[in-house]
Parts: C-alpha cells; sequence; structure tokens
C-alpha cells in the first residue's frame, strides 16, 4: 500500500519556514506544503515547468500570479496552471498549507 | 486565470451526502469531495479505473480498500492508486473531506 502518513511523513525543510512531502505515482504527484514563514515581503520570482499544476489551498491566505494575473486563494480554493505557463506566490498570512498537484512527476522534488 | 473558489464552486451532489467540486487542466485534475453521510455501514464495491489517482484525507477518517489491502487514513495522510487497480472506500467518521487528483482527467466527472 503506497501510502504516506502525517505523523510518519518526516517532511522536508526546502527552505526557512517551508516544509513539504510528498507521494506519487507512475505520472501523478502529489505534494503536502507547509509554510511558517509569511507574510511574504515579496513574491517569488516567476518560474515555468513544462508540468500541469493544481493547487489547492488547505488554510492561510496566498496571492497567486500567473502570467500577469493576480487572485488571492483561500481554504478551500484551486487554482490551474498550465505547462510552461510562468507562475509564482506570495504569502498574505503567516502560516499556509498548500497541496499541489502534478503531471508528470516533478523529478526535481525526489532528488 | 482559472480558479475555483469554495464559496463559489456550488459543490454538486452526487449522492445523498455526497458533493464535490473540480478544477482541471488537459491531463489533471483535482477534485473536493465532502462527505456527511458517515459512518458507512459497508464499503463500497470496489471500482477500477485506468486513471491514476492520489487521495489526500482534509479531514474525518477513511478506510481505503486498494486491492485485498486496508488502510485507514486520517487527516494529513495521502494514499496512491496506480492505474487499473481495484480500489473503494468506507467512511468511519460521519463527515469527513477529501481531495483526489486524477491523471488523465475524469472526463465521466464532467458530464
Amino acid at each position: 500500500m503506497n501510502c504516506v502518513r502525517r505523523n510518519e511523513a518526516a517532511p522536508r525543510e526546502i527552505a526557512e519556514g517551508v516544509t513539504r512531502y510528498l507521494i506519487s505515482t507512475d505520472s501523478l504527484m502529489m505534494v503536502a506544503f507547509e509554510f511558517t514563514n509569511g507574510p511574504s515581503r515579496g513574491r517569488i520570482a516567476h518560474h515555468t515547468h513544462p508540468h500541469e499544476q493544481i493547487s489547492y489551498v488547505l488554510s492561510g491566505e496566498i496571492a497567486y500570479f500567473v502570467g500577469d494575473e493576480k487572485t488571492v486563494l483561500k481554504s478551500g480554493d484551486m487554482i490551474a496552471i498550465p505547462s510552461n505557463t510562468p507562475h509564482t506566490i506570495q504569502l498574505i498570512s503567516k502560516t499556509a498549507k498548500l497541496i499541489d498537484a502534478f503531471h508528470p512527476i516533478r523529478e526535481d522534488f525526489l532528488k
């Protein structure tokens, strides 16, 4: 059974105040992010990847920038980011939790 | 901007006490399910689909059956279900929330 339990996941700290844990199948990945380093002073630089992405905001308040458009998402809101579309986020709240799904899998997240 | 807000989503009732709202890109779909009809008296029959699936339990307690294996997931736990693998769930708690990601998209959910 391929499952990851939150209390056994040993989330990886990828930056100060940012952790993630994840699971994947052959072509699908889900990543749980937790932020405690908000609010962001500015937005992170836009980044782009060929992977399609959908984000679900679990808690907190996060501004999404997709190309030049900005929208603020809260708990229960979802956003779809097509392949190769420049995007970034900015934390509005101090803490936030986020679920990201990707296709194909983010091989760079497995290193 | 392709986003779905929880308070505007008008979740669709797909069975008594089960609603969903969703979003997708070309090859990726995310579906938010809310259950208020638990605990289940029995498990729903196993079903199978070619889509790869990953589930994230937001709240509540849900037993997953993948093939003959059973595991109980709680808030923050994730499970991966490969393509064409028989699976089903059984609600342990009265209410539960669940995020499912699929690749490719569930065309049957768009009807």
